[in-house]
């Protein structure tokens, strides 16, 4: 059974416990010899894959229990799994849900890594340098690319600790791992999402 | 005496107690019956004001105390009437530096709001669309628009609360004042850059 969960930026595929990206382009091209099973918050792309017959939309067979209006596939499917704790996908967008007793509570969204280095580079030529995520969070930066990273890590960093306070976090996304590594109650799990995806196939018979 | 703030956006004016804004637009078409004392972030802008006799550029006559490489002129202006506190310029972007006993210790940047909105724009469509600064901090957001709001402003804010501890916070710049009504400890000051300009100018005997 192949799945695929087409985000901003890629379209990740899991397989027997392997995982693999193509590139929008390159998905554009790719024909699938089996029934694919996929999550999709790309409108475009999920306007042409509603032709495909092999390709199966399982947004509709998720029954999740939430009062958020709008809240993309791909984050219900991260949350599908977890009864208790924070949710942090850190991707082209860092989403963040709370799930408590098997219920979503709410969450909210941060620009993604690159998403805050293009709103740098926005405001002026002399703004719009890479961040380097292994700046020093515990002394003030003393120039100005180091500032630029320092006020972007910092601040997410923050926020995450004071939203999860006693709870489990489990990350997953790109930026996953690394944003992991500051917290001592993390978990990374670069397959969060093929889980709820697995578990809503089981769920409803499909396979 | 006429003052000018030249930043990544506009151009700021001081004389006589009174603040005005003109665009870099409007600012071209700007020319001056008096002496302007001026700073000026932006290069091009800069090269042109070097070659005109009434524009006199006051960044030389700073005398600063920091190991801080690179700092914007308009930073060092806004720190520079201020012993002891964090200073907050929330422009296009929102720089913030610490001065403690007359020395600068160092500082950060985060995208101003709406570089943020450009950082969110270019993720997605779906998260194309305006911040609401006055979104509620004590609930987690239930739909989009409140979720990328929150983001931003919970994120901004709880950076500045645990940077500034019991310092005293000094706002200024057009979010200025928005930002300092989170805080007990903020006093607001449109003009707080144009005061550094004018101790300069009182240090180094230019009027």
């Amino acid at each position: 059974m192949m799945l695929c969960d087409i985000g901003n930026s890629n379209a990740d595929f899991y397989q027997d416990g392997k995982v693999w990206t193509l590139s929008h382009k390159e998905f554009e091209h790719f024909t699938p010899k089996e029934k694919v099973y996929y999550i999709c918050v790309n409108d475009p792309i999920q306007k042409r894959l509603k032709t495909k017959e092999l390709f199966i939309d399982l947004e509709p067979y998720f029954e999740f229990d939430t009062i958020y209006q709008g809240m993309g596939i791909d984050r219900i499917a991260a949350c599908y799994t977890i009864k208790d704790g924070m949710i942090v996908d850190a991707g082209s967008a860092i989403t963040i849900d709370i799930m408590s007793a098997g219920m979503h509570l709410g969450g909210f969204i941060l620009p993604g890594l690159s998403a805050y280095e293009k709103g740098y580079a926005s405001i002026s030529e002399r703004l719009k340098m890479p961040l380097n995520p292994s700046i020093a969070l515990d002394a003030l930066p003393q120039k100005t690319s180091d500032a630029l990273s320092y006020g972007v890590i910092k601040s997410i960093i923050t926020l995450l600790e004071i939203t999860c306070k006693d709870k489990r976090i489990f990350f997953t996304g790109g930026d996953g791992k690394f944003f992991s590594k500051f917290f001592s109650n993390a978990i990374f799990d670069r397959t969060l999402i093929f889980r709820g995806m697995l578990k809503v196939i089981q769920e409803a018979h499909l396979d």
